[in-house]
């Protein structure tokens, strides 16, 4: 029943519900030294912010994230790092419907079933807003592993049958539309497409692709430990979300041997590969080329569309969800992805600095 | 780097090399009251088991389980249960070539880097050897889980492009074919079609699924522990492991909500849905209803063909890996999927056990 | 670097600093169907709230608590319970020679020596004002215990040379005097003799004991997480304490076998033990006769008196630490040495309701 | 109910009844590049073997260890090492008088009430042959910490009321006699003392004392893993331990702030402290000095005497316990602590390695 709290050494708990009064993250193991302040936060933050366009949802909130503790004059002390960001738009909705029903694709049921009991105001902990705590963790993970030389790119890849063109692949777009798409052609194309979704009542399915570069060789931990096993929990918490893949993913399946393996060659006296089918993990091991992960969401199961369903009395009823609802999860996860896997490889990477002797006598010398 | 634990109350350690003495699992944490002997365990290892038929490695082991602690007049005791096979077939091989050049898709060049050293004989501890302390501890955990109800089901759902006709499905003819396969016809296409990848000095994709049947509702752990993301995690933690589908998995990703959400309806007074897409698992807890896992395995990497690559002293080579290999991965793996399922299942079951005060004062009222 | 989190399924991560914007707990792993307020929480941190009698700290605070999350219509979810406590009185001090110089006693040089770098305002993490966090989290965990018909009582047993005489042992007198002391004469001594300690610009040593009665049989994970291995780390991560001590304690090595083994009886048709040496627990198990722990603290380090010392240049230099301080620990230390044994001893019932199969079937039928 | 592994990054799992098939321990995150042998381990273990003068139990045993996994080529890889002694001796004894009644100061009535149910040959899993595992790993840990200059010196310190006299400590004689103390005079004088308490059908409590040199400061995790936190814990863990004091213990309690706080003084432009009543520990964290650990045993609890007890049917009987017990049980645990120790600092340096960002970045560079 403590499921809230994520990694060994650097520890994420996050903490709140959609309609209570805040949420918030403790991040417990966060190296000292480290120069931090809200706004170092906060642009992470901004980009899951609700009500930013016309295909999220309308909720009025802020986001203003407070830094409570672990940060002195600026720089992190060791302590644990308190984050708390109130939720401003909690009063607002009439959940009288809801409370009593469950919503399918929804946790509703499944929440009653467990306990008995549940917040039924906007989802409570299974919201999206839970998430806030992920990505100020995030922001921090991120801010250090950069100062290693490892960068992030994460982005809507496909929504509905519309998948990115890698022809067309340019990383600074991918801020530059609402939808997080590297490639501008399908973000017109699937912009135009989600009006039709909307206008039907009706969401669809997307999926987000994060790639990280600059990964020293050596992270992850066999055997259960493994870098992309961690990748896979850690993303696969992320609501919504219903495959994780490495790589080439799914399609190894259809691949021969000769096909998939990454013949390794020396360039420039350095070690590479000649292709990176494997994602850049061997073994559970970082290989030193690109990490590729690839996350697939379900459509946001909140539709207007008139829905069969039950209440929690146990009788069968119909349900239409008011309000307004983003008809995709990807743009809004897109730095959700890349915070869950920035996470998981900061604490690999501390729990690889001690692999050897000698790196231990180099730290204690 | 101490990544060979899994679980938190149901912990299972496994230990042990390709061509070491031994290797073996210790289980903390299994619940006292379970009758069990050598034969509970043997029969799971004996799925495993190489040289059993023409597609896979003619390493010539016995896998016997001996069950050092934790038994007591053929019961469980509460203290750890010590399970050892040793390792018969481990001084054959000359490794020679393989110790100082790393094969692609293999797990050397990472090692290498991680630890500057590593124990090349077969894998050391990234070979399929290791995966026999698994199978061994999901013996345990299938046994509990079975005496609540709880029954797994897992097969090879594909290799290369032919897939299971599910109108064919036949879960006795699963043990019937050495490839594990749940349809007949598919099966003998693929017997045939292997034979041509074999005679080509090549290997192929697989992909192996798992359904559990009879779970309560209820188990998973938000936010991080949920069921979807430890099971994520247990799966793509074994070898060669792309991707980790739950339900419908990559495809919902081109599908609408209003046809992805799983209406809830009333049968015979007791709540079901009408389809399962979710696969079992909503806002990651169990729903009731079957969970659906699929596993996506890469081809095997060692193959008979040449392949560029290089040595540890940063030299390209070529390489062709000589002995018998499976070329498939999946068959093998099933009872692997399967273990780590139930692992991962017993452990949130023992988790959930405590959810509520009420659930609390039963146990010690 | 994260050792802020203790327990393992009611896990509790305190945060905060005694001169930052707040300090708080997130409590994870609460089971759900707890009535909670905030008042349920205040009454145990009023309990060691500074400036209350003459031998407390001036520090003016109100230590209100407020309940972020995990708590709906005034029951506890299932989700992590958030804590905050604002710093009131934190910007009022000089901490200019303190930033400079090493405390003797004191956390300061360690820190310096961990970190290169401090929160040197009123102790950073290292303060007394941490242990509200345990506190509330504590105020939960006993909270559920008691429905459970498990009680504490902790109290002040020595201060210096004066041990309460257990033969005036009155419970209903620890609320009554400023000591928390269960004899009244005894209080009364300490009373005086504080008053001399205080004059003398000095400082002295105390003992806390707790007792905890109503224990159910069986709880206590052998062999590392024993009940008393567990309650001695949960003790003595308490600042100042330098023992801890179950049943007979020290005293045990000059006792012979015949004297210190505790004879089981039938007494009432009930198992009872003719005495309690053994402090309640057998093998690292609850034996269900009263916990008997006493925790040693040292004297306040805080001192008008002046002490040689050294500033973090490395250079001698003497030291007269202003202010008002606490001339013993023990009174404000009561409650969280109480708290300390209830998140455990809660931690470890949980553990304990899977022991065995038959619990589980009991839950799950 | 799965206590039986300890550590965070060098984490240890022992396993093993004392009259199953073998006893051992998996040592998962034991750093790459360690020599390491049988030898190596087998001279601790020797320091616990049974039968070696006349006051410790005939129990025939050569406890000799295997090394089955983990090292390759004399060296460590990185793989858990897994360690098995087999019992030899386990066939012999005759429990049935045992089996149906509860020793007073055993864990019988403890197990049976936790378990319904126990492995009643010999104490099962809370027999001091369970250490085995424990001396196993701490030998591996503390060949690393001397290579980081850590050394430790564990001794007998008391027998019933006979303490050493430091004035006669003489660390080459605590090797030389049975007693492992490191006064000769004062091992003299308990040796006659001790056929005295034989002669009187008893046994008498002891103390053990741990001398750890060579700390680096920084070591310790505040707040709940302190350093004095998680000694307390694993020397509490072990069986018969009443009581852990760190540097002056119990003392501490009468003592004034202006006597017990260590002053910190300039010696050769080094820091040093001009005394070490906190027993090198300050805040939890290492501050440079000898840490000073005391632990105190009960009597051993198997003596001839007739005592009072019930048998498992709530009978009321008498029992005498027959065959050949150690009338103390310091001089066998002296190795015990000492490990115990030696682990929980291990795992604390690999925690701390990581403590600043400067120090990540000089192992990623």
């Amino acid at each position: 029943m403590s499921g809230s709290t994520i990694g060994k050494l650097f520890k994420v708990t996050t903490w709140g519900e959609s309609h209570g009064a805040a949420v918030g993250a403790v991040i417990d193991g966060c190296p000292v030294g480290l120069s931090l302040n809200e706004a170092d936060i906060q642009k992470f933050l901004d980009r899951r912010k609700p009500g930013q366009n016309e295909f999220t949802t309308l909720r009025n909130e802020d986001d203003k994230v407070q830094i409570l503790s672990g940060v002195f004059d600026g720089v992190t002390t060791g302590t644990p790092i308190s984050l708390l960001v109130y939720n401003k738009d909690h009063h607002s909705a009439d959940y009288s419907n809801i409370a009593n029903c469950y919503r399918p694709g929804h946790a509703d049921y499944t929440y009653d079933e467990k306990y008995g009991f549940r917040d039924y105001r906007g989802g409570g902990r299974s919201s999206g807003r839970e998430t806030i705590g992920r990505v100020a963790a995030g922001a921090i993970a991120i801010k250090i592993l950069e100062q290693l030389g490892i960068s992030f790119c994460a982005y809507t890849r496909s929504i509905g049958e519309h998948v990115i063109d890698y022809d067309n692949f340019d990383k600074t777009e991918i801020y530059k539309n609402d939808l997080y798409m590297p490639d501008k052609t399908c973000a017109e194309i699937c912009s135009a497409y989600l009006k039709d979704i909307i206008s039907d009542s009706d969401s669809i399915g997307s999926s987000v692709e994060c790639i990280i570069s600059g990964m020293p060789t050596g992270v992850g931990e066999p055997v259960f430990d493994k870098l992309d096993a961690l990748l896979a929990k850690a993303v696969m918490s992320i609501g919504a979300v219903k495959a994780v893949e490495i790589g080439d993913g799914v399609s190894v399946t259809t691949k021969r041997g000769s096909d998939n393996n990454d013949n390794f060659i020396i360039n420039n006296d350095k070690v590479e590969k000649e292709t990176n089918h494997s994602g850049g993990i061997l073994g559970g091991i970082s290989d030193g080329s690109d990490i590729i992960l690839r996350a697939s969401f379900k459509p946001t199961p909140s539709i207007y569309k008139e829905q069969k369903t039950i209440t929690n009395n146990k009788e069968e009823t119909t349900l239409s969800i008011k309000g307004r609802h983003d008809p995709i999860i990807a743009p809004r996860a897109v730095v959700v992805v890349e915070s869950m896997c920035a996470i998981t490889i900061l604490d690999l990477i501390l729990q690889n600095a001690t692999s050897t002797v000698d790196k231990i006598k180099k730290i204690y010398s």
